[in-house]
């Protein structure tokens, strides 16, 4: 995989909500849908918007605006949500349960296959149909079941470890729910989901600098 | 509250992740620390890093950088993460149970005093010594307990109505963890932390247009 800077971090997390806002305009019986539109709905600039969807290869005709049916599928393909992913869950606690009772992961192609623990307790049970497994088992199911991502749930203070098992068990891509900037090798692909920098949002609008409504 | 745009919703959304890095420099003993090595850790640009951290009106030293103490005050000044803040759980379920487990909000003046929930197997009992009331209470507890912040995870279905029940309560703030846009007064701030944009990012990354490793 290059290692690039990514000046598209930003352009690619509002990628979902412009897809959201999309797929309800064609579910309403829209044809086209403005640039415009999406950016008021969302409270961001229209420029903004436009400069974010080039990305997808899309452009807007003048005067009607882009094809929603052609900008879901570019959308998705862009985001590579037009393919199918498996995934494991490391940790099956409350976390890992909300998660796998996502219904919107399913739409966007990821599917958890199995969850992973230490705790005899949670061994052999399910989680929104998704079976527990003993961690020690994790390397022969993640090649039983082609598995592509982990979901890392475990507590902060085990995450580092965690991480180097589920790397060794051929997992190239952790998504990170934990406190913890994993060491992993350059290969290994890891998105950390940081819950405080939604509530940095929050603050600084209830601290009456900034208001928005996303 | 002043409805304006908001350029600065990447920069906020990345001070947490700075403030995390500063303050374990902080407990090694380091007294200043510059914004490229900030930079390196997050995989960001240097210019990036300054230019965000100028919003919290703390320069850095030539050859030195940061003063860690002064900016990290100055982050925590800026997020309003300095005052203590009384939220509520809205649902109490296994998100919301996670949540309440989270250390690190408690850290950020973030405190669960209550949850609230509809269904009678979770009435009375606790989440990580939260209680969980009835919702019809929460009015009564939002006034008695001098709540601010509302956190949402219920159902997505369920999502507007209960948000309006919230406003009614004389909430102004909400932590949308669920998939609906909310129709609020334009007084009440809301943000959505949306995961399918993490799963964006990862989706992304394996499909190997970008890669990072924060």
């Amino acid at each position: 995989m290059t290692q690039t800077k990514i000046p598209a971090t930003p352009t690619i997390r509002r990628l979902p909500s412009y897809l959201h806002i999309i797929k309800q305009a064609q579910s309403e019986g829209t044809e086209y849908i403005s640039g415009t539109v999406i950016a008021n709905e969302l409270n961001l600039e229209p420029i903004q918007v436009r400069k974010d969807l080039a990305l997808t290869g899309i452009t807007g005709k003048p005067k009607r605006g882009y094809p929603v049916g052609e900008l879901i599928c570019a959308i998705e393909h862009f985001l590579g949500w037009d393919t199918p992913k498996k995934a494991v869950l490391i940790g099956a606690g409350n976390l890992a349960t909300a998660l796998s009772g996502y219904q919107e992961f399913k739409y966007h192609g990821l599917n958890f296959v199995a969850a992973f623990d230490t705790s005899a307790d949670r061994i052999g049970k399910t989680i929104h149909d998704v079976p527990i497994f003993a961690l020690d088992e994790l390397a022969a199911k993640v090649k039983e079941l082609e598995v592509t991502i982990a979901v890392l749930t475990v507590p902060s203070s085990q995450a580092q470890q965690t991480a180097e098992t589920v790397v060794q068990a051929g997992i190239n891509a952790i998504w990170n729910f934990t406190n913890t900037k994993l060491k992993v090798p350059d290969h290994v692909a890891v998105q950390r989901e940081d819950l405080t920098s939604g509530f940095a949002m929050l603050s600084v609008m209830i601290s009456g600098s900034i208001q928005t409504n996303d």
